[in-house]
């Protein structure tokens, strides 16, 4: 044990997502006590292993391949950890639950929305290799709970491309931890409502000794605009656009619940029948029904598996695709998603000249999402397929809600995250010119590299 | 005269802007009879040249600088010219007819606000050598006009980002000639209203000959977001951003009514007094009140030239900045414009940290607006100012604007025009997947070779 | 049959490779009689068609695919054909021979390289669906052969990025149509002699009809170097940097003998026994062994086939791979070449750290090549691998090339090839600089579009 | 004074360049010791000011413009200033000398050239405010030279892009500390030899504590290439292009003495009469003469000031321009260089269509120097000038020159200097990859911010 240790001291330990995108872990300090946030996965470290199979592989082979964070330096922190504290539910911070929670005997706490996307996880991993012990805690946005007698927990309602996201903070002692991954200062959420800005600055008021932030796009001289601004381009495509006769296919993130709701809604002014398909965008949608964030009218319905996608498929070209909206899996051109498998004919669905394919999702810049997406879209050109690009809007807070945020809390320490060297950078860059130095109150780390305040 | 020319022949003579963005001009001709659409200027021909003085300049020299469209073409073209049309008040579609115009005994007829524009710029230009002696004649969309025993004008109302943009369709015996230059398809404007599909589409059964349409974004895959998205992206910079204490300055284009008024509305709500500064814009708005498409409210005042500008200023400096919204020109960072001025230190108004510059504009995609812009922006940065941009959407066509456009008016032929060959290759490519030939009922010309139909 | 045809018409049907990068061929007639220059393959469709084989796919396929030319358009052309004109080896050029060429009662000609490469694509091909019953003739640059009482073939000395190739010249009585796809002027080649410049000139001054040319670099303002600049290049990253102890693989395009020629020469100073590895690289290197135009010296071994190759390998782990250079394939990350292979430790070979892995390639810019080289490039990564780029230099001609080929032409006619519009747009605005009219004398087409002279 | 202090101490002050291109320096200090490496500028920091004239305006403005590095913070640093030490000759290193040297009590120490280049600015500069009262002292590479007692200076051999660069090394009682600014490997110059390899590996033997190195082309996965391949680029731009009839303008770096060497040598081949003209070229030309590094033969003059530039100009349009190849100043652009003055016609040079303009230097990425190039060569296309670009190498490090360095020094601790964060952060990266720490052993640092060793 660390003979310098104090009982005092706050520790940030980045585990993942400090030298990439994807598998975003840090664990949290306090004298003996410490907090994880988050347990991801990163996906592109699989997708370059064609045959790799994330379920069935270990945790030192997942190291190995930088998919899952390397928590073994949690080994040399000695510290007792009280909670596994999720922010949101993407995979990028949550995948990595099945394989790692277990080896630490604390709950796992989120907003409803996300633990309900654990319980799930749980139970398609129950008796196995994935299994997850813990406890599920479901702690709303806006309340808190003592994780000892040193630290409290609070979630600070916050919105970003998914919902229920809050941002936890950790008070100690020393003053708050703030993690702000991921975010972004929506004013106008499409479910539920803008961040609490008066709880924010009242924390910051209070005193935040160090604020762990995302990093994606602090480099993007804007304001990351607002879902409704997603939603109403949206309704530009689906009401603007000449499409009576046509087939009409959308696609977005499965756990974009705010995009869905726009979808469904924009499908009724068109007197279409909506189908959700595919197998994660079924799950998503249910959680979402199940915490009451999504009310699915009589007219749409949702299909996750093959057998039932494809009987539906074939009532579609039976009935006439002009009114069915199909919101599908396979905006990135994933190989087995629905869309991907229409455009190859292997569906009962014919997508022929003139039917529309909506993109509302941007491409994960990565070089496999973009040949995915390539070969994708060539194969909707070679049949006539008009394809429709840009209702999309990004979920990641741009340098004016950073610039917000710091203003609110005012941290003493800031750790940019969630994003390689470069874009810590950014973030850094953005802090100093707003006051702190890089070095002395902006830490810029990289994964294992432990930072004491 | 060419001895093989029929009386119904129909001719197009692409004069300006074919090989080029800028300069547009073209002229149709039925007959022993023409049109001609548009006299625009090249500014970036003029840029290039640092010390050109557009308005000194004969029209030789502009025409070896490329600066304005070469109608000598013309002369071979033996035709009596019965109207020049001027779709709207851009300068790359009028800033020639003080140079050219007067070459033509005919009217000048645009839409009022277009041509209230003209009336200004033939009052700044009496008895010199840019006298415009043409008689100029305001018409409404929806309205057609008899330019002679064969030839009617139509206005059809269309969108773009100047107010009353009006797509002009020349009837002819042989069918309908749309000239689409240049135009979206906005169905939420925020002053006006969407474009008449209904005549479009009336037009499209009555039968097309030719189109000439604008190629600038025809290889974005998306539909053009509405001048409504820019005004929600400025009211969530404007209302959404923590700017009690801050100057605020924005800066947009002088000519986009509809982006001003956004800025006066969203002042109000912040109870700040606003400052519309700058020549040019105070002459577009002004012309704006003029025809009644704007009103100004009483908390809003105009400040055209440099002295009155400054004791403005002055007095925002003594009043307390945070009072004040200053709309200013200099979105491109133009070397006098007021914005440049003001971070030059050259006004009375002094930018300090944390005072807001809002660029309600793009930088036009060229090395010399690229590097006034770096500019200025660098020199912002430098007192600590907090520069927010991408509030702004473009007033070009899209890939589906396109669409939507070719399925409405079907046209027999299609002329890209409005940007180079690459450009111009976009929109025949797509052209093509929709059924048209290049070469063959879809032509890529250069300035100066005229095409008979 | 078209009454308006005489028999002193010259037309040139764009076949393939006039739309899209790839599947060139072009038909020239005179008269009643035709020349078919190249048949070659577009790797990019069937690459997006993830599990399609091409040696068993149908005509009908392939084109629907976009994979081949589709050469039904020769229907309507109604002309002998007298033969099948290959200009250089490169698959692009000639893949589609085995799928095409045995529907025309002619022989194909190319000079003795490539034809020795047509050669075992018909040994390989016997007896199938993919059978070549034409006659094979090799012919020399520098030499000349009568087609038919009108048409002389003639082969004039061109430089590119595989050996032998030949600028195609037909000689009909209305003047030569110089078919130069694909070349750059190198004054220095590694392997052969500069173009034949001479004959260039005397065949510009004879007077030509048309230049079919290739587009791909037109846009570059420079003139593309010579394979010496990549050989020295090579020889820095080969002999200047500090490999004693290292492995050492480098991976180039197969059919590039003159840069295996290079890597072959300078692995003999770094006292290094070369292995050639890899199908591909051991039959074009055998090829260029049996036409005379590389010498194999005995401290270099071929290996085709994955036992012989896994011996060698194995061979090589025990003697110690720092006396070895292994040449394998892989270069775009194939996915089952020889190097991606090494990457996924599936051959006996181990990658460690500082181990040096050369390029010398670059990347065909295509989406799918780049997440293959993506996913090769992270394995090696994670290996320790130390990744050199940069011995590359293109071999297609850039501006200046072009330049220089049409100041000795001048030929009346100019047809960009080789590239998608975008491209040819380049081309055809650099031939407008200097004097040809576009849509005039220089003329844009697409597939299956003729343009008679 | 910093009680904590020991007289062992080693500390790196980084002065300028750390965040940003240009304005490099850096200071060392030792116990009570300091020498300070570099005192650039930052041009792009002039340049977007107007009307700023560097020469009249006084350090604490050029300080606010970031103009020159702000040595305001070595006042904190409170050591005895040994020598100011000069890596190379370029502006970026040694441009702020005369606004900086006389505040220390020392000598100015660099190569031979490098300190010819001073004195020269020590003689336009007399008796002013840019006065340089300092000694200047020439050190050949290869020598050493003792600072004080514990401090011994030591001149490696380099090679860069200017003649006569050294890699300075500070041998202390802890350990050498070296300055890689600017450099490359080049194995192939074409003035002087390679760098000095074997005493890089015996410093490296003997224990380097530390590593200042640029970062600039750290992310390029390459070697840089030698001046060889420039040189041989520039022979086929110049022999291998038709251009007997035609006027002939080089341009380049003016302090590029190796690539005015070539152009030199390949104008006796084309038989031309040599003129370099230009007052930066005349100077540093003459400067390599005076040091023995350039010898000029009798068919090559020197035209440094305006008069006698036009005169000769006249005359070269008189005698005819074919005979003659003008190597002049203009290859950014610059507003008041011969290049940009030639094309504004405002010399008695006319450039005519087909002359050839050959650019054997690349922009330098900033926005007025590419708005500045483009304005040049769109008046240059006007005239109908052939522009050929190309003929160019870098002269910093890329990838693999920096991993030769590593390997050869294998210092203790690596400070990324030459670059903004993201340079840095790339370097950095690099050296990760490579077994140092980012944060222990390697320290990305920014301008002020001193590190303690």
């Amino acid at each position: 044990m660390d003979v310098t240790r104090m009982t005092t001291d706050v520790e940030i330990l980045p585990i993942g997502g400090y030298n990439e995108f994807g598998r975003n872990m840090t664990a949290v300090r306090y004298g003996n006590e410490a907090v994880i946030f988050d347990m991801g996965i990163n996906l592109d470290r699989i997708l370059i292993h064609e045959d790799a199979v994330f379920e069935s592989l270990a945790p030192d082979t997942l190291w190995d391949m930088g998919a899952i964070p390397d928590d073994r330096v949690m080994a040399d922190f000695d510290a007792e950890v009280k909670a596994i504290v999720l922010g949101h539910g993407h995979l990028d911070h949550v995948g990595a639950v099945r394989k790692l929670a277990r080896k630490y005997d604390c709950p796992v706490i989120g907003t409803p929305f996300t633990i309900k996307l654990i319980e799930h996880m749980r139970d398609d991993n129950r008796g196995g290799e994935n299994e997850i012990p813990n406890r599920l805690v479901s702690m709303n946005s806006g309340s808190q709970r003592d994780l000892s007698g040193d630290l409290t927990l609070e979630f600070v309602h916050m919105t970003h491309s998914i919902v229920q996201t809050t941002l936890p903070v950790l008070h100690t002692p020393r003053g708050a931890i703030c993690y702000a991954l991921d975010f972004k200062m929506d004013n106008f959420p499409v479910i539920g409502s803008p961040p609490d800005y008066d709880r924010l600055r009242e924390i910051g008021m209070e005193g935040v000794l160090a604020l762990i932030t995302e990093s994606t796009n602090a480099h993007e001289e804007t304001k990351t605009p607002s879902e409704t601004i997603a939603r109403d381009l949206l309704k530009d495509h689906l009401l603007g656009l000449e499409n009576e006769r046509a087939g009409l296919l959308v696609t977005t993130f499965s756990s974009h619940t705010q995009r869905i709701k726009s979808i469904i809604e924009f499908a009724e002014e068109l007197d279409r029948e909506v189908c959700l398909m595919g197998r994660s965008l079924s799950k998503y949608t249910k959680v979402a029904e199940e915490v009451g964030l999504l009310k699915i009218p009589d007219y749409v319905s949702t299909y996750g598996y093959g057998r039932e996608i494809n009987r539906k498929l074939k009532e579609i070209m039976e009935e006439g695709k002009e009114n069915y909206l199909c919101c599908v899996t396979g905006h990135q051109g994933e190989q087995y998603a629905l869309l991907t498998r229409m455009a190859r004919d292997e569906t009962p669905y014919k997508i022929e000249a003139d039917d529309q394919v909506i993109f509302s999702a941007r491409t994960i810049p990565n070089p496999n999402n973009e040949a995915q997406r390539y070969t994708l879209e060539e194969k909707l050109r070679m049949k006539g397929a008009r394809i429709i690009k840009g209702a999309h809007v990004s979920g990641h807070a741009a340098r004016e809600d950073h610039r917000e945020l710091l203003g609110m809390l005012e941290p003493e320490h800031i750790f940019p995250a969630h994003g390689d060297i470069e874009h810590q950078s950014s973030m850094a860059e953005l802090a100093e010119f707003h006051g702190w130095d890089i070095g002395e109150t902006c830490h810029i780390l990289r994964n294992g590299q432990p930072k004491k305040l």
